[in-house]
């Protein structure tokens, strides 16, 4: 049994992997931090693990995690991520970062666009960009795997088979993003109140977010030549999904069904990505609780455009569920180990 | 591999079946049947089976479901579960009734708060009240097994063990009972219009509902006295979920801490009862997705009242989920399988 | 014109009142006090009121207010409220306050549920409960009235009929309210965030919410006799409304024609009261936005008791359209002035 | 008193316009019309109205309309407006239409995306198009105003200050609009349920709605060249908003100060549009429930683009209150009367 350690276990992608875990016949669940929660039962956290998982989240130092855990998925908010990281490779456990801190390869992006300096840069390199998809292979023999953002999830999916095949204008790629609320974190936060957001929605970061460049660096290394994105995220009042629609221009005339024939060819054998026919498009509830990834295109040639719809769970495909997806593909279970349920749509 | 029909499988609960169906090692799902969407393929109903289950909605005779199956799951509407039961029976299949037809012991009952006639009233006493946790022994050597209704689920397992141990006065109970929308099923109507219930809230069939008798009947076998039930529902603007406020007047005077304890010794090793901490309420997120129903009491010494709060997931333990945990049972299963994985609270 | 502030002017009351007061042709807004905001235009801390309203919220101490405002609302929490409202007093305004400082007639029940001693008892005499359809009277020549707990308003309006005529039972009358979100009002709080709320519902405060001493000493004015009452607030995934499902025994044996005629009987006349038909329920969006309470009432002769249904915007006539019909009351305007639009269902 | 008749008052634009005539006071409503509940109180339909309106539904035909009413608003199915116009025109009344039949200018174009033939194709030359930011002056002597559809009036309003000065490039012009489900109007549909889409989100009518020639005639007349644009709608779990984020070339660099400039010139005067400053970009609260567009801007210049972010209320600006606009501009009220209180957030 590997033994695993969730680093933050108090956050809703924490709350999610513990309840993928203990779905997961291959691993014990040895450690939960959670600084804010530290002695408290993990079922008193979150009431619905009441006799399900009878642990209490510490406060451990890198140095009392090590020993405890093979594997430790990483929780935790920017910045805190790349100073727990080290001594946890250094002793020969393997790391999932679901924060930012080691996504980007190029040092310089991540201090321009999160302020901070990288504590350690010379592991960036080390990294790979946890999405399987495309990286599998360099993913088997990681240790340290950055698991992508939410929105990148959404849109490099979406894009992945037009840039790879160079079929579309690199600048710019129009993302317009519509998320859950979950991806904010669990926080008090007066501007995420219920009573601030139901029958709300709006746009938020716009042209701004800090996952355009990772977006960039993404979309770039597909189409081998630089992509630039105008991305607008948007606040939906639900728990939980992305929908991304993308807009982007043909380099060559296609119909719609030529460009869905592209995209099914290039997902061919994919298990978490679905193409849809022609005129269904993909709805948040299609993808809910699951890793999944489900996409429709459409060829508008009254306006010269193609659109690409891309809907995730921001807490599956987009964070938790591609999190183990990632641990399976290192530690060599079968790869749809804990994650392969249908989705819930209600 | 026991061979499985769902039957009216385009429903809420048709849906909730399926899911949990192909996470089960040891049925497989023969048919499906759905009038409306016959000749359609089930991941056209819901998109969210698309790579998760190839099959097609068939219109299918009892006739010609007998062979096709070992076990059948009836998500028909009351009146019509009651003439495709007896084929199934005498063909040897088991049934697991989610309808009314099969609740009530006392055909009379039926006949005057459905206002029909049974079809096969001698059926009715061969039939087992599907809750586990008062039944169970039957439910093992049953044919035909009738699923209780949701908000009776909720009531029975919140009263049990005050009334078993002749604790509370039986006339009147009040059952305050609020529901998420998924109850009423899944067919067009105005009244349950998004725009209708986004942000509204409203009692209905006020002391007047169909599952106030069947309250009655089982609450009054376990009370071994007539047990009178004001019951009203009410519709949450939620999708699923049932929470109900239960008010007794207790028959000897104890403090919250003896309430609790006379609850958790009588549910002990139930796996899906969960007995909260004095104090510890549960919301219907704590259930959610899961075959679960937390409890809650409190003793109101200044109103000389008792207050029971028992949340379950309306298509959980109020239907499709208890609906396998049954079919477990009937057929040798761990009791669990299929069934166990932590409620999802997001 | 009449000179009116709102001290605690961002919260969801003190929006809600600015709004009202905006379209009252005889009133000015002259003072908005926010200590958070202090410096901030009114119209950055609600957007909404860009173009409407151009003023900045100001951080004031009572002297300050003094001469600047003719009347004021008071919007602020319990316990500080009551230090601000002597000074007003003194110099001749005339305050409604919407806290619980000045709603109880003895301060020993204040300290005993609010945990604090009362800084000026001798007012408590003074202040008039705010609920126009019980003390019109008395609030025309109050100089403090105490607007009225948003769920006393809707068990005290359900209930008045009954117990002015001594026809229930008074020990216990159980009260099952359940209400939207802004009853909590506006500040971060995890507990309170979309996140935790949506497709939620629980109970809360069971049996031990402040606002059931306060019922029950209006209760037992109404009835002449002590009335004890057992209630159990609920939080509903909605912004705003409260819906009251209220249990009683019936002294003497009516029918629920007979019972309707009694609560036409006693709220003929009352602009704001609404008594539904037999068998029509109200719905929180029947009164949304609106000062109405609309009532239902239906007996239940199997289970012998009367259940009556109160539904009430709790920011409407449980909060500030309330304080409004006061303010018109106190000060000679037409009693429905600003408040008297139809509801907006949406 | 000018007579007003509501033809289709049972559906969520009908409600609407019947609570804003209420408190007109310049106009009685003399008729209601509405076939499926003729013979019912409105108050039947809508209890929000209990108390508020005491008028019966009737079914007449346009004949029996005339001479009861001075100005008709026709809510009714694109379709059936253009037959109950004439009549109406013909005794001497005024139509404000709220339906697409009188949108169009070319006859051509409304065959071709409503696939029917017009009925009567001259009056769509006499026939205004009702965005009174536009065509103010001519809707003053109009007999027969078209009502704009909800996504174009969040599309105009958000581009006439470009495209008026030329700025922009024409084709295409890319418009993601999110609405609220009230737009898809009040009738019982399977894919509108609240369990089906509660958190959820879509898009629908996918660059093939028929808001987009709508647009686009209008947009090219602003523009006086042609301009295409790529219209993908999106549907919102809220019941009422449209929030359009629209993205365009600029044909001159630009800050987005100096963009924000060009709007606020723009629309200096005009009532009910706010341009919002920079970083501050609207939310559906801040206009919900009111007449109010608000609009933001912002240059991307990393992706050379300019993102536009428009907000309304479909029921309002985009539907219901706009057309009270247009009926105080035809008969010479105050252009605000009825519709100028601040929006209600909550």
């Amino acid at each position: 049994m590997l033994r695993v350690g969730v680093v933050g276990a108090s956050g809703y992608s924490g709350q999610e992997l513990i309840r993928l875990l203990l779905q997961h016949p291959g691993v014990r669940i040895t450690a939960l931090t959670a600084e804010r929660f530290a002695g408290h039962a993990i079922s008193s956290v979150f009431p619905s693990l009441l006799g399900k998982l009878d642990m209490v989240c510490e406060k451990l130092s890198p140095g009392e995690l090590v020993g405890r855990v093979d594997v430790a998925f990483l929780g935790l908010p920017w910045g805190e991520a790349m100073s727990v990281t080290p001594p946890l490779l250094k002793a020969g456990a393997k790391v999932v970062d679901m924060s930012a801190d080691y996504r980007f390869r190029d040092p310089a992006i991540y201090r321009e666009w999160y302020g901070k300096e990288h504590a350690n840069p010379h592991l960036t390199g080390e990294a790979v960009y946890g999405l399987p998809e495309l990286y599998r292979e360099s993913i088997k023999g990681a240790s340290l795997v950055a698991n992508p953002g939410c929105y990148p999830v959404s849109a490099i999916l979406g894009l992945a088979p037009l840039l790879r095949n160079r079929l579309a204008e690199p600048k710019p790629i129009i993302i317009d993003s519509k998320s859950g609320v979950s991806g904010a974190g669990r926080k008090a936060d007066l501007g995420y109140m219920f009573a601030e957001l139901n029958e709300d929605f709006r746009a938020y970061s716009v042209a701004s977010h800090r996952h355009a460049p990772e977006m960039e660096q993404e979309l770039s290394l597909l189409a081998e030549e630089d992509v630039s994105v105008c991305f607008v995220p948007h606040l939906l009042p639900v728990t939980r999904g992305i929908l991304s629609t993308i807009y982007v221009q043909l380099r060559k005339r296609m119909g719609t069904g030529d460009m869905i024939d592209i995209y099914r060819k290039h997902y061919a054998g994919e298990p978490f990505v679905v193409v849809r026919r022609e005129g269904d498009y993909p709805r948040l509830r299609d993808v809910r609780n699951s890793n999944l990834c489900h996409i429709s295109v459409k060829v508008d040639e009254r306006a010269d455009r193609a659109v690409i719809i891309s809907a995730i769970d921001n807490l599956g495909k987009g964070a938790s569920w591609n999190a183990v997806q990632n641990m399976n593909i290192m530690h060599g279970f079968d790869e749809g180990t804990a994650i392969s349920a249908p989705p819930d749509p209600l």
